[in-house]
């Protein structure tokens, strides 16, 4: 599964919106704007989840998180070759809700390169933006904690945080994709953040707590052109 | 799906032989067995793989793990809720390999006990299977860490342990059911355990890593009624 | 430095009027009404200040927590040994602000039991009390965590978790010491906990974000006989 | 107290050789040494012996270990207010035995540059050192963790470790001292680190354990002139 950009990547979290059964039906809108619309859309499952929209859904899923732990003799733990088995091509790493060890987040992106699984790390400033800038990992979504599910965007409330994001991360890897998050919830958010540097948006709530989820992934997806 | 004693409780961990495909091949040996037999098979697996078996295979499914996290903006962890609707009956709590804040042990039986979840929690000495008494799961496993993986069987090395934590666990609450586990290979280290008091037991690379999982699942079958 | 009961343990946190050389002021007071009243009062302090109080005043010293870590090649833990050789007599573990895993609590009992220091573990409602109350440490201090720090006392509005929690305690061990905390600010607060069968109270901003600490260590004082 | 480079930093870690009465012991030997060779020597301490050397010994002393957390309530943490009002300079941060989460060490930076405190933060790897060079803590000693008390010294066993990682440091920021670590015994590890780069060492057993700590320290301190 090919990841493009500019990227829409949907955080289910564990919202009872966006769990189970009701994590396919926001997967089956998002694979439907998806190709309607030409946007490129991934969404980002608890791994029960995983399986059950891969195998009806065709967008690129990624899991929430993965631990480092290798194969073997580990309980309960997500590896990432459990979530790669389930058809995942990837995983959020370090999101502001589960944050990680430095050390950690420098494994999993290793054994998620090794089998071929992406990582989207995310970073609460800019500063540990550029931080996770030196581990190279595929993208690096910067939230400022503040503003996740307040539904003020962060390019309207603190566009700076993007621009200086974006100049951060690319001062030490030219390899990695800025994203921005937190707050985002109309198509002009969307179109904002990628005016101000970043190739991709992540979301949560303002996707899966919309009374309409579908008409806000069509607003998305028209911003990302506009 | 109703819980039947005594039980032999197969954790799969995040072994190569039984994640993803070769999850469902275990499971479906566990399945034939309990039917062959007569037997009480519960399978425990990483949180991805629960669907895959749960919708191919009828023996009961815990997770290795939940988090205590709710419904909500959380993200990356593995919910009581996402289990269940893979169809999940039940949890393992505090294995010996993933250890909890006490706090959070209680949290996470009263979530799964709301949830109609069994939980099986994970002792690493008869004196922290005291104390997990307390808090009333279905199920406390008794297990010597210097054992697990070991090829030594409790029941064999340490059967003071498996007798001294019945009587532990019993003192504090009689609505527990104590099992044992760590180095079970052999029918006979089952049929002892369950001589020395335990209602079942908990076991993994026994079972994952042996050459032929159904022979040694027949074994510890026929050993339950010995 | 024996304890006699009942005791008031006074937790300086990390409040800055607690801290460096503002706890040596605060813990000399409670020396004084210690010995004007003659009444038990200890006190729980940072690590880095056990030595400054330890050296000036002759009171029972605690500190806050301590890892389970050993001498050896371990950088940056707590270890009780060397709260030992500053002068402390025993050790806070599991504080609603600082909670372990529960197989590190019984390995911190432990320890610090070899060591000849005293444990007062913490616990958020009465069924962790009671699940504490197997691992025998000396005293279980039961903290409503929604009203530590509110002014509301635990006596006041849910003695019900103090009686309970001394029943629940005294079922699974005889040997364990119940205390009880949070929001208590009065001598009333403490008498009223003594009669509901607590034998001491934990206490921080009580006493140390009081405008007069001294004068509410002398209305604590009085009330232990009252 | 002002730090000069090249530096010798001497981690006690929680060996009983340099616990309590044995902590001065050493601290007095570096105190010798520093001044009668002009060597820079510092030492890291557990909090508990800050004060017992601080109050005897004229040398540099850091912590081990410091929480984020701030004055206020909470309960058994470690804070920069504390070891600076027992008389540290400074603090280690991210030690390979004590691994933090990566906002922490952003926090636990800032937290310490407000109050005068220097940060010596460690890494496992060039990559790790390079990621928090974007963090600028004053120092970064970079470590690989299977040498650390291994006797065999990274100058000797991978000497591009340190030219690499002190390359990869100087990219990000001109502001960060490069260190190194891990095996150092002998006088002629620490010259060799010193022409790979380094602008100091960090060492433990090859002083702490050695049968006569003050030899070492002298060959130590006769080698950063060489």
């Amino acid at each position: 599964m090919s990841i493009q950009y500019p990227l829409i990547m949907v955080n289910f979290k564990t919202y009872s919106e966006s769990t189970g059964a009701n994590a396919l039906a926001i997967a089956r809108y998002a694979e439907q704007v998806s190709k309607e619309y030409g946007a490129r859309i991934a969404v980002a499952l608890q791994p029960a989840d995983i399986l059950r929209v891969t195998a009806a859904v065709g967008i690129p899923v990624f899991a929430q998180h993965v631990d480092a732990e290798k194969p073997g003799s580990h309980t309960g733990y997500v590896t990432p070759e459990s979530v790669k088995e389930a058809g995942a091509c990837g995983a959020l790493v370090n999101h502001s809700e589960h944050r990680l060890r430095l050390d950690i987040i420098e494994d999993t992106i290793k054994r998620c390169r090794s089998l071929g699984l992406l990582t989207c790390t995310c970073a609460n400033s800019s500063l540990v933006g550029k931080s996770l800038a030196a581990l190279e990992p595929d993208m690096i979504a910067v939230e400022p904690p503040e503003l996740i599910g307040s539904g003020i965007s962060v390019s309207k409330a603190k566009p700076e945080v993007i621009s200086e994001s974006v100049k951060a991360i690319r001062s030490v890897s030219r390899n990695v994709r800025p994203l921005c998050g937190a707050g985002i919830t109309t198509g002009e958010d969307v179109s904002s953040s990628i005016r101000l540097g970043a190739e991709g948006v992540l979301v949560a709530s303002g996707v899966v707590k919309a009374k309409d989820p579908k008409a806000v992934l069509i607003d998305f997806a028209k911003a990302l052109h506009a």
